[in-house]
């Protein structure tokens, strides 16, 4: 299966391997020997200093302990949303008592971080602002390093929540050097590795609010992970097999490094846009802010989505998402994050060109005579 | 390793070749088969008609879930507990705004039905009665049948919430047959599989109690959950290994039944039980509630736990786990369920024979005559 979403993605057979492998104890040296690895490797990912913790659950779990670790009931927040994966981190929010201002940008297109400066100016101050490094649902990456730098310009030591979950270990992102208090990625990403695990890191004003937020909290619990990570275990009983995984294909990345990893996914994305484009396809993202980990093609007028998407699983043995939300049948998006190649990518293009003219689709000249 | 765990357990071999399988998409129809299959299967193991679905969290997981999805703040309710899972249970509820009152039973104790028909008929009425069927830190099983007759019995409709986690899948428990609400249980249990999943049943009365509850969800909410599962789909991103290693083991247990899995457990159980005995070492369980999926045994005077339990490890490639809050130093746990044989038990007493006279146990004269 050629298998093109944003996440889960394929893993290397090493990964796989490790998947495998024989259970150990969750206490056992032997465990926090791998722990202790994986967190490091993260470190030199994320280009970070601060604390890193891996929590079993998958990036929605992360945005809820964003939420209850590091807000109380009744704070002002703002959330800055430019699709799905935006409005599920305010909904998370309200859904736990804070009192929630949002900031949408129209879908397909990235946030404006003048706009962000001016909104935590006039309806500030706020505790925290949330908000997507990467949008998967409208393949936008937003230009995280401004927006950090808009709001603290308007309100120096606002904390900063991000969700990088399709980003991070794919796009450049250094935590530190931009400043990002609290940030977390998926391990069915760009990490290479299967769905299970959620990486969550957390800076120095980030421990403050953990301190003082009232939301309850228990699984999720970011004070309970770092007690146990001082004695290289979790609080509860880990995805073990992720960790495993997640060892073997940080020892990938970290040989590679973060510009190594985020230059990969910049040629593979071009690779991607280009050849959609020369079908005659359609982007639905502004193009300077198009994401390097999924692409987002507009469905052409009178192609049927479900009729495509199945077919091209049916008789192409190739998987590609359609869109989401009010995106849903309009857009489908191509993932080219991880462990993925440039002939993969020429596979999933010559893929569409077969089965986009039986679907009433007419391919440019240029594109049949190739 | 001789991983003698109450959890995590070792796997067989084709459980660990479908951890290693290459990922699918979580909203394909690939994984609507699976999901539906382990679906069924889990139902014929917890011999119920009840939903069931299965968490991408730990065990901890699925108490939070519990407590979230069918408590109110400020309901009143009651917790029976007989160890560390016990005053877990009530340490969650309680951290989500749950009215608290605590039944303990001395631990090493089982819960006395009539102690617990009494408090509800006295304290009562409760929103629910909370339970351990099987307290994974002492090797105690409860009489749950029992105690969900005399709650019953002193306040009809009472709900009950029971954490089966390391019951289900190995010890008698037919849901349905004891008209048990709510239980979860945990992958890495009797379910011969890596953790990563809870699994949660629900019956009528929990779902007339999840549509009431106040308590803020969003990651453990059962309501999406079961919206999802209609499409044979997760609400988020789930452990998608986990649920491949999952099918092949239930294909196992289906072919085996709950009759079988359950003697096959009190079988190996007694074997422990005699075994450690007839090393003159001490349970700490009252036999008649011992547990057959963890002994607890208690470590003889002059004996340092943690030099045994290095020792074990280093120089017998055994894994035993010591005890947990008050009773650690004082026992230790032999796991035997889940993918464990009798030579397995023999193994690991013939270890133990070799190791307890390095650190100052004497065995008795029949046990070294052997």
């Amino acid at each position: 299966m050629n298998l093109r979403s944003p996440g889960p993605t394929p893993c290397p057979d090493d990964v796989l391997e490790a998947m495998g492998r024989q259970m150990i104890h969750h206490r056992s040296s032997a465990f926090a020997e791998v722990i202790g690895r994986v967190t490091d490797g993260l470190k030199t990912i994320f280009e970070t200093k601060n604390d890193i913790f891996c929590l079993s659950a998958s990036g929605t779990g992360a945005l809820e302990a964003m939420v209850v670790n590091f807000l109380s009931r009744g704070d002002r927040i703002l959330v800055v949303s430019i699709g799905v994966f935006g409005d599920r981190f305010a909904t998370i929010a309200e859904t736990f008592g804070a009192a929630v201002t949002k900031l949408d940008f129209e879908w397909g297109t990235a946030a404006d971080p003048r706009a962000v400066e001016d909104s935590v100016r006039e309806g500030g101050p706020y505790k925290a602002v949330l908000v997507t490094h990467n949008e998967t649902s409208t393949g936008i990456t937003n230009d995280l390093e401004a927006i950090a730098a808009a709001a603290r310009r308007a309100q120096p030591g606002v904390l900063l929540l991000v969700d990088a979950i399709s980003s991070l270990g794919s796009i450049h992102c250094p935590v530190d050097e931009w400043d990002i208090d609290v940030i977390a990625t998926g391990s069915q990403k760009g990490w290479m590795v299967p769905p299970g695990l959620a990486m969550i890191a957390i800076g120095e004003r980030g421990w403050h609010a953990q301190a003082e937020s009232d939301m309850p909290s228990f699984y999720f619990d970011l004070a309970k992970a770092k007690d146990f990570l001082a004695k290289g275990q979790t609080p509860w009983t880990p995805a073990i097999s992720i960790f495993f995984a997640l060892d073997v294909a940080l020892s990938h990345l970290v040989k590679e490094g973060p510009a190594g990893i985020a230059e990969r996914h910049q040629r593979i994305a071009d690779m991607t846009r280009e050849g959609v484009k020369s079908i005659g396809l359609e982007l639905l993202a502004d193009e300077q802010h198009a994401s390097n980990t999924v692409t987002a093609v507009r469905v052409p007028d009178g192609v049927d989505w479900k009729v495509l998407y199945q077919m091209l699983q049916d008789d192409y043995d190739t998987l590609i998402e359609g869109g989401q939300g009010p995106l849903a049948g309009k857009i489908f998006r191509i993932g080219h994050l991880g462990f993925v190649t440039e002939d993969d990518i020429t596979k999933t293009l010559d893929v569409l060109k077969q089965a986009l003219p039986r679907v009433g689709y007419q391919l440019p000249e240029a594109a049949t005579t190739r």
